[in-house]
């Protein structure tokens, strides 16, 4: 049997090595337009700023790497047409010297072509000076521009946008970041936790401006100056963090179904056509919370999603579950993470919901270097917990999956209230802060029932 | 309505607390032998070890602190006798000059009076130099002798003894811990963990000697040598951290039942005399994975249960629910927990188990300071799972947290294998030591079906 697999991140190459893992005979084919693979895009920002110490070092694995688990990776190439009645594709595979055309047929294809940034349609981004991260490539040019320039605007307040924003302050820039909205994180967080962010991020150094669009970029050749609402930024670079597109346009060709913004796949990850199954940021997943569909561009996703693919091609059954978007992330000092659907979400969609609350630390009282901690926890009216957010400068990543547990087994705030946490000083406080949090919430249901 | 209080420990505040929170008018006394309230018995070995600078940092109210919230406590007070019939009790009051018989009657009785140490009866216990970890006061003087001393032998291999021999260590002593089983923390986890926690002290300078007791303390007044098994150990001080025995002594004066360690009590903390309850160290508690009971002598469980009996007198209704003891301690640099059954414990009480291990990193592995991380998993035959234990020098005790709501939803791990988790490159791997320990069991259990 032969799987060809279009893509080499996180999600695509998950499907590789999992089918492997279950099967040794099938035979398993790469495609990619990438000369490096597994690399962690994500890690960019981390190498701007010093922590991880160039960009080699955040490429997992080689080629060759994967041909010792009889895999073969097939980079430089670019499939430009997918024939789903005969079971074929064509790409472009560039041999160094000279593009040639090549043919493979296959039993079972795996979509994994990933996203595109998304770029708005405004004057001024091809000059020289503006980058959309996505690829190590792109890193590499950022990191060497930087290194020649001063003032840099990042457009854009989501992870990727503050991250970078981040890396390139500790390299020494005047950044700012400007968000369309009027907060940060908007997918993730509420605005009253969304500004615990900022004002760290402020305190740290850069600027930050909400609530603006960016309106044009303007230079002679090289990026002189971004305007912002109504604000003119002296730029020698901008970064577009401006959200990401799936790419969808050989699933198209293949005929497989296409959602509001990406490929459609059932619960086995599989396409309307039977023998093409589609994993990573290029497909719609169903939201656990909302029930409708939507995206979740997250390497865990991936890495989940290809385990799925590559269980139902080899015969074993599996299914993807709802999503629930955990996610965290670390920027200086300060983590902060968050699962399940926002209040604002929650509303928006026409939920009720309380919140409760808690502020806290991340140690005993007494103990040297314990850290304040935000929990903000989203429940029904009927006490389910639906979402949480939390915001320290340690320990919040597992807290997050914890509470990602708690939402997927429709646990209560007052069940959660009564569970069993461990306890050390130098480690926790002996109620936790998602306690305090969730007995809040219970307390705030109680006085709703008593109105 | 009177409610008196017996014992100022974590249970006997947690209840004063609750009550006063639910309910204010209702009258508070809490008795107490003690002179200092409101302290960590468990952060004295950080005092020794220098990361709490003084005893004093480690309590954290006064009894003043109490009186503003409507709550009276009386120190230095010794209950020495209960009257169930009358609702009355009698104890003794040093005043500082001189002691008084007072009165004191009551509608709600709670007993905390918490546990005293267990000291085997052997030879020269009654030495200068000899301890008993136990009181703010004990920890005075062991900080005092110690400074004086060198050699130390600490009885006991519990997370007391291996706690405080660490903080021996720091002051610059030579420790020795002996433990009389065949592994250190036999209560929590299984050899194979064990032996990752004992190796780590060995390479910090603390010497373990395994599976022998000990038989005699050697000395003209003050402690000499002590005797461990056949060895004859030099000994400037011991430290015996040989367990703990419920206090119960009031509790049978008033007629409450008492079970096989301590007091009984129903899922309110109800004793058998309707209008007493009982809370902490000196009642059995029902352990959620064997179905018998157990103790549970934890900070955590104190305050739980002091909020459950707090809620049942003010005429709320709760419930206690069965423990799985989750733990954590962190000693040094490394942290280590658990929660649940360990295997060893499991196949003590007849139940069929496998168990899923992993040996990851705690960050993305090219992210400067990964540590290492050990879990082990433990799961019935139908993939249930009952107990887990981790070690990493970071981030161990949300994990504990996370197992200990997977366990008490009755998680299995295939369910726990499919779960989402948070991820980024400073804090966590893309697919989390959990995860690979229920995959682990996952296959197991399949290789276990088909043979």
């Amino acid at each position: 049997m032969k799987v060809v697999i279009i893509g080499s991140g996180a999600a695509g190459l998950s499907t590789a090595s999992n089918i492997r893992k279950y099967d040794e005979d099938i035979e398993i084919t790469v495609i990619t337009r990438e000369s490096f693979i597994a690399y962690s895009p994500c890690a960019i920002p981390y190498v701007l700023c010093g922590k991880v110490d160039c960009f080699e070092d955040i490429v997992m694995h080689k080629p060759e790497d994967y041909l010792e688990k009889n895999i073969n990776i097939v980079i430089n190439a670019e499939v430009f047409e997918v024939s789903s009645r005969e079971n074929k594709l064509k790409y472009n595979f560039n041999n160094g010297y000279l593009k040639v055309v090549k043919e493979l047929s296959y039993d079972y294809l795996v979509i994994a072509s990933g996203a595109t940034s998304f770029i708005p349609p405004i004057e001024g981004t091809h000059l020289n000076g503006v980058f959309k991260i996505r690829t190590i490539e792109v890193g590499f040019k950022i990191k060497e521009w930087a290194e020649k320039n001063h003032n840099a605007v990042v457009v854009g307040a989501g992870l990727i946008g503050l991250e970078t924003a981040y890396g390139l302050k500790e390299m020494g820039l005047n950044v700012i970041v400007t968000e369309m909205l009027p907060q940060i994180i908007p997918r993730s967080l509420d605005p009253d936790m969304a500004s615990i962010v900022r004002q760290y991020m402020e305190n740290e150094g850069l600027q930050v401006i909400l609530g603006n669009p960016i309106e044009e970029i303007i230079g002679d050749k090289r990026v002189e100056k971004a305007i912002i609402g109504e604000e003119v930024l002296n730029a020698d670079m901008v970064i577009m963090a401006t959200g990401i597109r799936p790419q969808i346009k050989l699933a198209k060709m293949a005929g497989c179904d296409i959602g509001r913004w990406a490929i459609l796949v059932n619960e086995k990850m599989q396409t309307s056509v039977p023998n093409i199954y589609a994993v990573g940021d290029c497909v719609e997943v169903y939201d656990a919370i909302t029930g409708q569909n939507t995206q979740s561009p997250l390497g865990t996703t991936a890495v989940r999603q290809g385990k799925i693919a590559a269980k139902n091609i080899v015969g074993m059954s599996a299914e993807f579950r709802p999503v629930l978007n955990a996610m965290v992330s670390k920027i200086g000092q300060l983590e902060f993470g968050a699962v399940g659907s926002t209040k604002s979400w929650a509303v928006h969609n026409g939920m009720e919901v309380i919140t409760g609350k808690s502020k806290a630390l991340t140690k005993a009282r007494y103990y040297p270097g314990a850290k304040t901690i935000d929990v903000k926890m989203i429940c029904t009216l009927n006490g389910r917990i639906i979402g949480c957010q939390i915001i320290a400068e340690e320990r919040v990543a597992e807290r997050i999956d914890t509470m990602s547990l708690a939402i997927a087994k429709d646990v209560t705030c007052s069940e959660l209230a009564a569970m069993e946490f461990s306890y050390a000083h130098p480690v926790s406080m002996v109620i936790d802060p998602i306690i305090l949090a969730a007995e809040d919430a219970c307390w705030k249901l109680k006085r709703l029932k008593k109105m």
